[in-house]
């Protein structure tokens, strides 16, 4: 039974925090056990230019982590982005859009910036979950003055990271020394409903088996819960509809 | 049942060709479909600043679309690298290195480039393919001449690409054209005995359920047979024990 | 009299709160109004080239402004630092450089990381004052682990801005509208004991006169006053002697 | 008698196969001995700003080499083009422009893509043969379809190395090993009528004499013999007139 | 008394000499001592973005050190401006800008270039007193043309450095020696009517105290008087009224 | 008769000024006709990477444009040299390389650095010139200074363009107009005895013939004779032996 594989099927405590930023329409403090990542949303008139005069919006995400976020200081991307930064924040990006209908933002594009406060394993799944809540509150204020008229959000997002330990277990939500020293790790982005919007698993050790790969997904599933719920908790007064 | 959902569980017409380069230990040509890729392997006798004095060796991969591998002109990644690109040679990496046992070649880089001379769709997974074949090859030049006394392939490695169309159905190793309409694309690393190196899936449109995940993988693992084979028949006389 | 030139001498209020980063051996988030800056400090045991062997040690700062901290989203420094981001960092490297004695430190780098977290006009005095706060953290914590034996830090710095506004008036720590349109800004750097360690004051609009200048330095120690207390007060459990 | 001084005066095998890229109006794979060259022509609509709204066209060029191409893997161009890499295109782009009235094919940019697949010396004269091979059959193309109405090919081109080896005597079509042992390397661009596109001969030793000079021109005429030869027959079905 | 610390109160011997350069509307080469700068302004009928459909006009400075110009080669700025020249030339550029009426030029960028050809100290200070000397040229060319109908130039600029030496005295216009070992280093830009316009003294060693300050003050004011009379002498054929 | 093809073969006045640079071992300020370029050698104890440990120098050039030196403001190279910069400073860095015999000069870099003041044609040409004068001067220093034992120089160099202009006439020294209107461009660089270092003869228009390419071989020779002699004039008190 793939359930017998797992271990920990339940994330480190969620903490998110809201109204961080006074200039921006959106913005959390979003934590995962020890890993923090400040979040904002930023609303633009205007689009890239693949998009230009198609009357339809875009979605983008930028992601870094501060200097002081890891054990030892990390250099900032000041001479281009490294690889690890781009693909986080094209994951974001993506997982974002697919819960947007961006044919009803009109030429607009949302840019939603993840910065790693703290980095203690996770960062990519919080800065996932935290957009979201950030994002909301940025749609609310739009549609409260009247700029969009029709809710473009079609379900809730979240994120949580599962993996395989050395013992061949099933853990989630792995901490930085439980990511550095797992066989497989894998990111799963899932809707409220239940549905998959990405998954990223990566055997850094040894391949991993379709029992192993179930158990991952079981595991990821029942994590979410409670991430989800502390998004609705903090959403509760941004209620679109 | 999940396969009802599948329309397509084989490949395009897969192709590898050897020897391609004469200065290379390893190097092929590999197509999927329209889809060709160019792969050769380097050994170098030193490894990046982080492995170094651990006795361990380490194996990146290279990622480059040739400027008319498409059909409208595409920049070479002269000031700097696409985060694209960044995220598909990480994936060819990762997925090479997993088959690797490092601890046995020593303070060598083996670094896998790879340059798509034409793209229809799956570059990368033809990439992750043909890699390995050229990578094969290599290693079995490096035994030949004593440079290696350990083989370090693990197994054999390759990829393919599964998504799910318009309609809900699932297709394998979508061109180009699929791959620009379909809802979710998911790319799958697999070893010959059954194991996942790699998943990602990301849906483009709508998220997608459990079943259609299942119906993916079981595609995939279809699809990868032929493939397998034809790894293979082109690496018979590279045998290595 | 100078004096009757000034209409504001103190700042707005000051916040500073340590013990912000879990894995930074000093660190504060600083507020002046609604000005926000956090600041970190990283200790690393290597020197830049030009110091090598020499047996001395290094302070740095790198500063930047997070992407939504101002009104309208500003990108990253990705493909190199501003000219206004070098000028700060620079402006902030040197002051602490000054009251901090670098031949009792070894070779050590010491940087001062300065992310704006909000972007209200003062951000590179906060960081100054901010910086001292979280420097004196770290060699604290530096001295106790027996790192440091003797205290390199020969006095306490601050940092205020003051102005000439439209009317030809003196002002203190201008916020973002008064210093958009001020005449001449001017940013004072000074010690506990009333001596200065960088005095940069422009003429935005007419150049001033000898009596204003004097009105401003007047203007620049009064508001410092309140300052140098706040720092006091959040170190006062890391004396050092 | 300057012939007495030469010594070789025919190129190694020159093959051109065209047709390689299913996308590129025109392309080719061209070999001179062991060096290989894969060349792409693609056709933009539209021109650099220093020619807006001229009405005459441009035409530029592009060279690389793949890092397999060499005996040692050589980095890729990806933080700018090196100098060497500059001075090459930009001479296989004046090269062709020498031979195409740009005044007759409106405001639209030819690029030559000239990506080197193995380099054994003289990769830049078979860029300029292959390019021009590719060349003609993307006019071709552009007639046949109606773009163009008026045939902007002047002449034909092509181009050959020779060289001083170290006892004095001239060698044409220098391999990599020759080439870098050589006293002085010359690369001529000719037309099939006989005149000159472009002489750049450097002095890589021992300055040479006027002999030297008249003796490599006469070896790299008759060098250029069998290769406009190998144009003629390969572009045999795309005649213009 | 403050005036009893100052042991050097002028400048070096000044020389400015005028059209350098027989395309620009204003050029000098000036020095102070050894120190020797070459300054042309160049005038462009376009403003940068920010200013944009506004009517008004721009002036901006570029400072770079020539290679041979100190006595350990320095490399060219090839890859991005130097921190150090960022920070000079945007004082350059803001000390020109205050006596400059952007008003009244049109949309047009007047661009002053300062090349450093000898490097003893002081270069950003005669780059300003240079700076004002070419662009008094150009202001008159430009009148004279008809270009401009009333004259921008609301005063006239020069700059000098003073600073503290190890013996605590101060003393003016610091040659390189001087500047490396000084205590601190203060430069000031004044116009001829006594006023600032910008005051940056920093603190190298030990702070400075208020007594200090007002004798750099005196000193630079003083050492400014011979400075003004070199800019007059060879502004002479250009008065503007 | 190829002469009867020539209407110039005579350069535009020369002018070289030596000791331009306090600092550099050699330094002088170069013009043919309005063209002035700037010239400093220096001298570091290395070399490239490509040398270390095998007892030989090297000798590189840089070449670079003031903004000013041209009619219209050019930008500066501060992210990336330009194709032609590139190009210019490698063809003056080989062409003095071919007289220098690095064998002799121990492990010790020779750079060239040439800055051009005025462009008005022919920069590249007259920064050979000016090179080697520079470079004699600095080989002059050293030997006095005991630091070579061994002349390195084995004779003397200098350059000149020659053209054929729109009415198929040859004329020497070309300026920016003449240069920008002809039909062939050759540079020529040659030693006083008579032997060629470089030729690069480019069709900007027609292709030229073998006769065309005759006199201008002719005329660049003749125009070279008081250039040489411009040489020894400054070169006089120079003398090694």
């Amino acid at each position: 039974m793939p359930t017998s594989l797992i271990t920990r099927d339940y994330p480190r405590p969620v903490n998110i925090e809201i109204g961080i930023n006074p200039y921006a329409p959106g913005s959390c403090m979003i934590s995962y056990g020890m890993t923090k990542v400040h979040v904002t949303v930023s609303v633009e008139e205007k689009v890239p230019p693949f998009l230009k005069g198609r009357n339809v919006g875009w979605l983008t995400a930028e992601y870094a982590m501060l200097p002081g976020s890891t054990q030892t200081r990390i250099d900032r991307d000041r001479k281009g982005v490294s690889g690890r930064a781009q693909e986080i924040q094209r994951l974001i990006g993506r997982s974002l859009r697919s819960v947007v209908d961006l044919s009803v933002i009109g030429e607009r594009t949302i840019t939603i910036d993840c910065d790693v406060m703290v980095a203690d394993g996770g960062t990519r799944t919080a800065a996932i979950t935290g957009g979201f809540v950030a994002l909301t509150q940025a749609v609310y204020k739009l549609m409260k003055d009247g700029v969009l008229t029709t809710n473009p959000l079609k379900c809730r997002v979240a994120a949580i990271s599962v993996g395989i330990d050395k013992n061949g277990k099933v853990i989630s939500d792995l901490n930085y020394d439980e990511d550095s020293t797992c066989e497989t790790d894998m990111n799963v982005v899932m809707t409220s409903d239940g549905r998959y919007v990405e998954i990223q698993g990566t055997a850094e050790g040894d391949p991993y088996s379709p029992k192993h790969l179930e158990a991952m997904l079981i595991s990821a599933k029942k994590s979410l819960v409670p991430i989800f719920e502390a998004q609705e908790i903090v959403l509760k007064d941004f209620s679109l509809s």
